[in-house]
Order: C-alpha cells, then structure tokens, then sequence
C-alpha cells in the first residue's frame, strides 16, 4: 500500500470512530432518530472534506486530535446535504454509497429530521471544547461553516441546481452553481483545518485559491464518472445527470475536455502550493486523488 | 395600550427590522430561496422567543443591541422548524400564521431549503459579532442553541411526536415529547438573552426553571387554543389535533384541567422569580401573556 493510501485509510478509520462517538447512540430516545442519523453518516463515503481538513491541519502545524473535531463538523454537514437531497422532493434518489437512501430505509419525514438534527450537531461540535488557539478563532470557524453550509453557500448552491434543471446553462453558470453547491463546504473544510493551527493570511490564501481549484475540479470528475462509471463502481445511481437533463462539464464540454479541465485545475490547486513547501505534501497527493479518482 | 403591549410591539417591531437585515436581500442569488426565507420569517408571528430573549435579557443587565442578535438566532431556528413541519412529510399544513405556508406557496424543494438555510443563517449570527462578554461565553451560546435544536432538544421532539400519532401517550410521555419539542427553544431563548449580559449560576438556574414552566404552559395553551378557538383567529388550521388523533393535553385531560394546568404553570414559573426582583418584571409579565392568550 502506497504511504498515501495508509494514510486516507488511517484519517477515514479515525473519522469513523469521531463520528460514532458524536452521533448519539441507537439506544437513546428518541431511538429511530438516532438510529436513522448514523445509518446516514457511518459505514460509508470517501470522507474527502475530512482528508482536505487533516492535510490542511499539517500545513498549519495543528493537532489532529483538535482537526478531528472540525472534519467531523463540516462532514455532518456533508451528510445532512445528502439526505435531504436525496429526498423525493429534491434528487428523489434510492442509493446512496451502495445503500437504500435514508428516506427509502426509514422514511421521509425521518430523514427530514435526520438532516435538521446532524446539522445542529455540527455546529454543537464546533462550540463544545478548545479547537483553535483562542476562542474568538473558534467563533470565526463557526461562522466559517455556517456559510459555507448557508443560502449563500451550499443550500443556495442546491436552489440553483433546482432551478438550473432543463435550462441551457453556459460554463460561468455552471461553474457559479458548483462553487456553491460542492466548492463552498470543500473551501470550508480547508479553512477550518487551517484555523486548528496557525497560518499566516498569505499561507490562507493560497489555501484559499487551492480549495477553489479542487471543489471544481472534484466536481468534474464527478460529471465524468457519472456519465462514464457503472452504478456499482459509483455507489450511487450513475447517468442520473443525462436522465434528468441537468447541465454538466461533460454535457458542455464533451468527456475530453471535462477530463482535460480536471487536469488544468490539478495544475492549477499545485501551483497554489508552491510557497507552502512539505508540510503540503498531503494537499498535493489530496489534488491528484480528486482527480484520479474513480469512484 | 398597556406598558407591557407597548414593550412587546415595541420588541417585535425592532425584530422585524433586525430579521430582515439579516436575511439575505431577494434581489440577490439565488433570489428564489432568499425570496421564501424572507417569505417563511418576516410580517407574522408573535416572537414569543424574541420576547423571552429580551426579558432575560434585563435580568441580565445585558444590552438590547447584543441581545437582539441572540433573539434572531433563535427565531430563525423557530421559523425554519415551521417550514419542515408544515411539509407534506410532517404535518401536511397549508396555512401558517394566515398565509400559505412555503411549500404552498413555492414548491417542496424551495421549503426544504429554506429551511436549511435558516438553520445556517441562526449559527452564522451568532458566531458574527460579539454578543457576549467574552468570546468563550458566546461559543457556549452556539452550543446552546445547536443542543435546544439537535436530535435530543427540538428535532428529537418532533421525532416523538411523530412516532405518537395514533399512539395512547400517557402524561409523563406526553410532557417528555413537548420538553423537546417547544420547550428546548424557549429555554435556550431565556439563556441565550441571559448569556448577552451577567448572571450568576443561581440566577441561571432560577431562569432555567422558569423557562421549563413556561414552555409546558405555552404548549397546554396551544392544545387548548387547538381545541376551542376558530382558524381565523389562529391564522393556522385550527383542530388539526383532534382530526389526526395526537394525543394532546386536553385530549389527555379535558379542557377544564388542561386550563388549571396552565394556571398551576405559570404560578410555578412566578415562583422561579421570585428572588430576582424589579429585572424580573417583563418575565412574569411573559408568562401571563402566554397562559393568557387568544391566538
């Protein structure tokens, strides 16, 4: 196993151990709840926000027993926005990571909850004990997420996805929605890893800019696979994009050039890094996992 | 006009304005979902938690212009519990506080966000300003308010009365089910106004405890009004209770006793004050309103 694959299959076991131990346990009331919550969030996911957090935390000298925290914040809220988006009213999707979907396994008004509550969780998390050098830095990481998270962020990201369904979008469009949709909470979780150590304002932004190119290009990667890749690879129902008319990088560009763009934008998140030396090490082999991904 | 009527619209006015400034503009993209948040928030509702936020607030010393924000967090996370809860999911209503509720009078989807980002909206206030005296009180009011909404306050509530419908609850059930429900939003109402000034941990406790009662009479109240007041008045579907068989105070205890009930409430939560003098005065003034009201 490549030193890269020890260490994703290291962060991802910690991951899994950080979550069930914030989720609440099955046997608490109210139970189906609880149950219906960490069907949602274990068991599952490449746990990719959480990886950009602990690779980011190694730039900013931070402790992974604090990063731990704050990866687990902003991957709640990655599984919330699943939940509620695979619903009949959204995406109405069946399969999620190999499994039944939370309101097929439980129910809708269950995983309506399930999401309401794993997003109060997360900001539970991010107030509940020391993650930053000080606590006015954990205020700005509570704020940081909640943007992210927010109608100016991922949920507004998801209202332009809505409405973008059927319309010609062009390329600006698209890559509009997207820095909303997927870039908002991948940006996030780079900055609040950071925010776990110290960084200078210029080492932020070329975080910054690095967390822009990747949230792009994971998602046209992710438009690739879907046209491309076999439901079982996936995980998750494939050609959903093309069946339901939605707008991507392959249906405006072509397969090609949405792989040549991934590409550009893996360049592009390296180049971000150029000043930070070692410590980035795991950003740079984080930037060409997005990208060679195939799954 | 009373001084106390004059004190509430007084408070619901400068809620209105302080909301309004904190909701994004409907100009601005996504302009739909802005334009359903601003729609499920603004022009109605009593700001019953406002209310208690502002009144603890004067136990506390602390300034109306911290205690504001705290007010719009907790409001923001009482609107968006309605939006979920009015959905086809949940509870099925159309009509919220004389209006057509979102997902009516925009789509599912559109509600679902809204709700979402409200939730976002509530923890992003918090965290943007100083509210408190310090920066390690104000992460503790995140907690707060994340704990009243999670799994085991608000959104475990509903999950209870969910899985109640249809069932014979009894007394004990039935109050477990409402502590969550309504009543962890109106506790942390009163802390979170409390937190924007000083208290001691004696004060805080006898807070606390008032906060419990006010909560369970609030909701006897609302079976009551359910029960007996016209929907016109309600400005929501009036007899929903009964028509759903949930079990509910009067269902349980009859209007009579739910009344007393009420009455035993608020004399319970008059005590809790009793040692906290003249700062008390709108607090009890508060629980009078909610046994007392019509609507």
């Amino acid at each position: 196993m490549s030193d890269f694959a020890a260490w994703t299959q290291a962060c991802q076991a910690r991951m899994e151990s950080v979550l069930a131990a914030w989720l609440p346990p099955a046997h608490i009331a109210p139970q189906r709840l609880h149950e219906a919550m960490r069907y949602a969030v274990l068991g599952g996911g490449k746990r990719v926000r959480p990886l950009l957090a602990f690779a980011a935390g190694e730039v900013a000298g931070a402790d992974p027993e604090r990063v731990q925290h704050a990866a687990a914040a902003v991957e709640l809220i990655h599984a919330y926005s699943l939940v509620h988006d695979d619903m009949p009213a959204m995406d109405d999707d069946a399969l999620r990571r190999g499994k039944p979907t939370v309101h097929v396994e439980f129910d809708e008004a269950t995983a309506l909850l399930v999401g309401d509550a794993l997003q109060s969780l997360a900001f539970d998390i991010l107030a509940s004990q020391p993650l930053a050098a000080d606590a006015a830095t954990q205020l700005n990481m509570v704020q940081v997420l909640a943007q992210a998270a927010g109608s100016r962020g991922m949920a507004g990201g998801q209202a332009i996805d809505l409405a973008s369904v059927g319309k010609p979008l062009d390329l600006t469009e698209l890559e509009f929605m997207h820095i909303h949709k997927t870039g908002a909470l991948i940006r996030a979780s780079v900055l609040l890893g950071a925010q776990c150590g110290t960084v200078t304002d210029a080492t932020t932004a070329a975080l910054d800019h690095y967390a822009k190119c990747i949230g792009l290009a994971f998602q046209v990667v992710d438009d690739v696979l879907d046209a491309e890749a076999p439901t079982a690879t996936l995980g998750k129902t494939a050609g959903k994009d093309a069946a339901n008319n939605k707008p991507t990088y392959v249906s405006l560009l072509g397969v090609a050039r949405a792989r040549e763009l991934a590409q550009e934008l893996r360049a592009d998140a390296h180049a971000a890094l150029d000043k930070l030396g070692a410590p980035a090490a795991r950003l740079r082999q984080l930037a060409d996992f997005v990208v060679e991904r195939t799954f």
